[in-house]
């Protein structure tokens, strides 16, 4: 048996630590997004995987949430002395991730096996896959036109107004051979960002497919607490996607592709009208501030997907 | 007036910085191999160009003669951890300069070009000009096979045995536009490892014709003292090459494209062996440890082509 975690950033990255306390090695396979990859100086960058690879390595800097622990700065420093692009934060111990990955992809490895390599090299245990290893490209149509992700994301932090969100080189986009798409029995859609995080992943045509077609549950858990995110622009695209900026309005996007729904106490009062779209509801406190927290949360998405199996 | 000075590695980097105190910016360009630049990681490395803008730019590790000072390693002892290529040594500053030549270069900037911006940024008002912004490539033959100049001087440590040098793409290499070729008035050869560092530069036909049909004085420094090398493999090559291992070795070597030699103290002894060969001699103290033996040095080169003008 296999859970699949669909997880992007900060967030899916905490729960994705909760579920690898709570399962086995052998019975998840965290799925990660891609679409903000990008080259920056020749290296190639794979945020998402790597957030979540030094959450479960225990290196991450747990008061950002990405980037390494006990980091220093020297090159940037001197990359801010050059007036060179600083807007992307490289730290001096993040850049031999950069480097090293950079190096094996140019001798013809694929993200795939890079990213188990790394994880072998890091000494973590569980499987992650990086969606797919074609070049799945998140754009970001904004008043300010067309962005690449981390333009929009890193550079200009999110602040223009956004009207939609492309998927470039989708149709392209193989699913990565890590992940065994025979043995599923559930799947757990992170609190991650929906547009940027999770809609990426599921563009991935065999895997919508599957996830449509599924004979599995599948559970999700809402990024959306009150009207606020939790971190990150998710609430502020939603108000300029024109949806409600609430629970209900994550649980209408993803309306096909799921069967269980985490929303947090707080919300519980939205439980019927989310019912009434014909999805089982449970609340549960999804503030993930401690390890504590992480493990509650990723234990009632797992004893759920065990009561709609 | 313009003085070229022909440079490679440390030894031509010190004595760059001795003429950097007897000329003014604008009589002096350095000349700087580029044989030994190469792709790293998905960096663009050129060792020798990087080598002389720290010397002139104060921010050179004087111990070695290369690389930053102040440096720090957090990247490269993550990269150990990765078990990835550890060979050439990656500082953390080191690597601010390899990032932001790549992005210009990505950009589509030359190497010229970027080396300007560089030492602009850094402040150094003397030009560095690589030879040529065409990809020339130093290989190496050995009785390991043909090894590229990375393989053979970093990674194997010089130690096979060296049958012969070439240089990949020289037919292409264009001389650097940052290289006035209309006012030489005249021409010092670096104390620098001939095979590697000079004969690559000389590769570049447009110079190494105007050095042969000459209208100035070209003055070269011998890397030899003695039946050594100052430093780096300069006479473990020569002895396997079956040359004299002494400074007219090197004199015979240079044969047709100087006019004056400096050897040092101790080699007087060989003055006449080479004025035999039609070249004039100076002998001058030339082991460079202090930024005074560095002018004093640069000093007898200047007035040596003063008085063969």
């Amino acid at each position: 048996m296999t859970i699949l975690a669909l997880t992007g950033g900060v967030g899916g990255a905490k729960l994705s630590l909760g579920l690898s306390h709570v399962l086995e090695p052998n019975e998840v396979t965290f799925v990660v997004n891609v679409g903000d990859d990008f080259e920056h100086m020749g290296l190639s960058i794979s945020p998402d995987v790597d957030t979540l690879t030094y959450t479960l390595a225990a290196i991450v800097n747990e008061s950002t949430g990405w980037g390494r622990a006990d980091e220093s700065w020297d090159c940037l420093s001197e990359l801010e002395n050059f007036e060179a692009d600083t807007w992307f934060q490289l730290g001096d111990r993040d850049l031999a991730l950069h480097l090293f990955r950079t190096a094996l992809l140019k001798r013809g490895k694929t993200l795939t096996e890079v990213t188990q390599t790394i994880c072998e090299r890091l000494g973590v245990e569980y499987k992650i896959a990086p969606v797919t290893d074609s070049s799945l490209r998140t754009r970001v149509l904004t008043a300010q036109g067309s962005l690449a992700f981390q333009d929009y994301f890193v550079r200009l932090k999110c602040e223009p107004e956004v009207s939609a969100v492309e998927y470039h080189q989708r149709t392209l986009a193989s699913l990565s051979p890590a992940i065994n798409t025979d043995e599923i029995t559930g799947v757990v859609i992170c609190p991650s960002n929906p547009f940027l995080s999770i809609d990426p992943i599921l563009e991935v045509d065999e895997l919508r497919s599957l996830l449509i077609n599924r004979d599995f549950p599948v559970v999700a858990v809402s990024p959306i607490v009150g009207d606020r995110a939790i971190k990150g622009p998710t609430a502020k695209m939603m108000r300029e996607l024109k949806m409600p900026v609430t629970c209900v309005g994550v649980a209408q996007h993803y309306i096909e592709l799921m069967d269980g729904y985490v929303i947090d106490d707080a919300d519980a009062h939205q439980m019927r009208e989310i019912e009434e779209l014909g999805i089982r509801v449970r609340n549960a406190p999804s503030i993930m501030r401690s390890l504590e927290d992480k493990v509650a949360l990723a234990r009632v998405c797992v004893d759920f997907l065990k009561e709609l199996r």
